[in-house]
């Protein structure tokens, strides 16, 4: 027998690369109950084809929180599947769609495959950069600028209320729309919500979320809020594509609403995920005294631009060798003006599903390798 | 109060319209032990992002069914979706795809909004004409053939044993694939079973089937089989689309395969239709003499072609107003190489979701209007 001379975390590989929930993050039980309930409740709905537009009492619950009619919210497979219908509406060949710079992966990848050429606009600490976004818009209206306002993806700044209310404000004006995708906003660790886009004015605003990141990505519930017009169109390709959504697991989250049970739920997952971002924070500081680090307010990321003069080159590559799982930085970079390249210094470093000690390992374990 | 002088069958609409099971077909509480026996044994799975391309266990009965490798099985939320997919990765811009002339409505707008210009093939009273298909080969190949060869939708016909020889044989010839879409296979009335076009050659196959006919539609569980390479391109097509499919539909699935009980309800759902298949036939035999019929050995349809002199303008609309649900035949006719437009003497006759007694009297509206 070998006596064990380093801790746990120093084994093993660390992987700090999709924004996964960790498992002990699903209240199984309670959606175990919710998912009865809905079954017993109301069978010939759940268990029959309809509800196009999404489960009727989910899109009530939905449309009470966010004080919109029934007909401006449309629930589907998962808030993926939504941008993919989007795009497909709203995009025609050759337009141009604007999104933050670094921005979600997965996004970009479905923009340009329904014929957009995305251009990416740089991130500031306080969200995109106004004036960056100006310059774009005087060059080409886009189809729509996506955005994630709260605790973005992948660097986890969030928008400022300033800067919302100019953008709303460059959309109404030049007639786009402004897709505002909140998946992580109510994982807030520290601070005061911002107010959404739709609030500030939700004429040119499309609202996507879903439950993947308080509930369970399993059940693939996602939603969209527009105008009536555009749920309408959207819920249209939806049936032409997928017939009807996925009804019980829909109905489940209703009748989790209905319970009262998220908000404590969402409180559960604040408390599990505070001391991972603090870990994260804390090892950022300590460990890449160098890098241009983002410091989020909530979600599931922190970021880091490495210095300039690191050897950066393949380091996702280099970090697997030392068992660090990263996603390569280029996937979150669109298209843009600056001849530099700066993806190839951007990480992402996800901290929910990792344990405070695997994230001081892990960004150990990155700052050897610079 | 009045006396009622009509039997209730009389009374109110009647609706020959979607292939949808009636309320009873459900085995609720069946279904309900099952999602609450997924959930509870193997929360982490099914509740979490991943297996992209269908759940494990579900895939891995319905390869030992079919005779596959779990390669070869995609599931995902529903066969219209899968065909979606399938569309999107084999329709270049242009290219042709060949269906059954009538044909499953949505699968024509599906193929249509990817991009293929479709054209149908005459069905006759074992399946599609050979002889119309090969003259079609002459002229271009198609990126593949679209069947529904048990009891087919919208005409419910089955393709003979010797026609699928020739239809595989064709496709190996030629280079195109076979798409054979079998959701009402398992729903046989009388006779025997006819090989699966797979079972006769599987190279240029593909399989798409789903349990919405068999369990429930609600549940979107709809899956492919086909050579691994175009699974792992579906698959991935997949995962850009939705991330990942909903699990824990698919592993209630798969838990109500391993229990053993889908045989059985398939027994009771069989029982729960053959009255309603017997109904519609003598019916359609005894209203409509003139009409040629299609007459089935299962599956959900009944359908005709009106009599030639038959005024069938406007038929769905002067139906409706006549309490008659109907479809507009044209919505399941591709462009074909015939002057004639059948579709405007073309009705589909669904008899899974009403009974016996408004069967009867629906037809007898039908005759009433010609």
């Amino acid at each position: 027998m070998s006596s064990r001379v380093f801790p746990k975390e120093m084994e093993g590989t660390i992987t700090f690369t999709r924004g996964v929930p960790p498992p002990e993050a699903f209240p199984i039980e309670d959606i175990g109950k919710c998912f009865d309930a809905a079954i017993s409740n109301d069978p010939d709905v759940v268990l029959q084809y309809g509800h196009q537009q999404g489960y009727l009492p989910l899109r009530r619950e939905l449309a009470s929180e966010y004080g919109v009619s029934e007909s401006e919210v449309l629930v589907g497979n998962g808030s993926l599947q939504l941008q993919d219908l989007l795009a497909a509406c709203l995009v025609r060949p050759g337009d141009v769609v604007l999104t933050e710079q670094p921005s979600y992966d997965r996004a970009l990848t479905t923009f340009r495959r329904r014929g957009a050429r995305v251009k990416g606009i740089p991130v500031e600490d306080d969200g995109i950069s106004i004036e960056r976004l100006e310059e774009a818009l005087e060059r080409e209206v886009p189809a729509f600028l996506y955005l994630v306002p709260d605790f973005q993806n992948p660097t986890g700044v969030t928008l400022s209320t300033e800067k919302r209310r100019r953008v709303v404000e460059l959309a109404e004006e030049r007639g786009f729309w402004v897709v505002e995708d909140i998946p992580y906003r109510k994982l807030r660790y520290r601070g005061e919500d911002v107010p959404l886009l739709r609030e500030v004015s939700a004429a040119r605003v499309v609202t996507l979320s879903s439950f993947s990141k308080l509930l369970s990505p399993g059940i693939r519930v996602g939603f969209a809020i527009a105008p009536s017009a555009l749920i309408v169109a959207l819920s249209a390709l939806g049936t032409e594509t997928y017939l009807s959504p996925v009804l019980p697991t829909q109905a489940a989250v209703a009748e989790y609403l209905r319970r009262g049970l998220l908000e404590p739920n969402v409180e559960r997952l604040k408390s599990l995920y505070t001391p991972r971002w603090q870990a994260m924070l804390d090892a950022v500081r300590r460990e890449l005294p160098g890098a241009r680090a983002f410091v989020p307010d909530g979600g599931f990321f922190v970021s880091v631009f490495l210095p300039g003069d690191a050897n950066t080159e393949n380091l996702a590559g280099r970090a697997q060798q030392r068992g660090l799982v990263l996603t390569p930085g280029p996937s979150f970079f669109a298209e843009s003006d600056d001849e530099e390249a700066p993806g190839e210094r951007f990480v992402r470093l996800p901290f929910c599903a990792v344990t405070p000690g695997q994230i001081e390992e892990g960004v150990k374990r990155l700052a050897s390798l610079l």
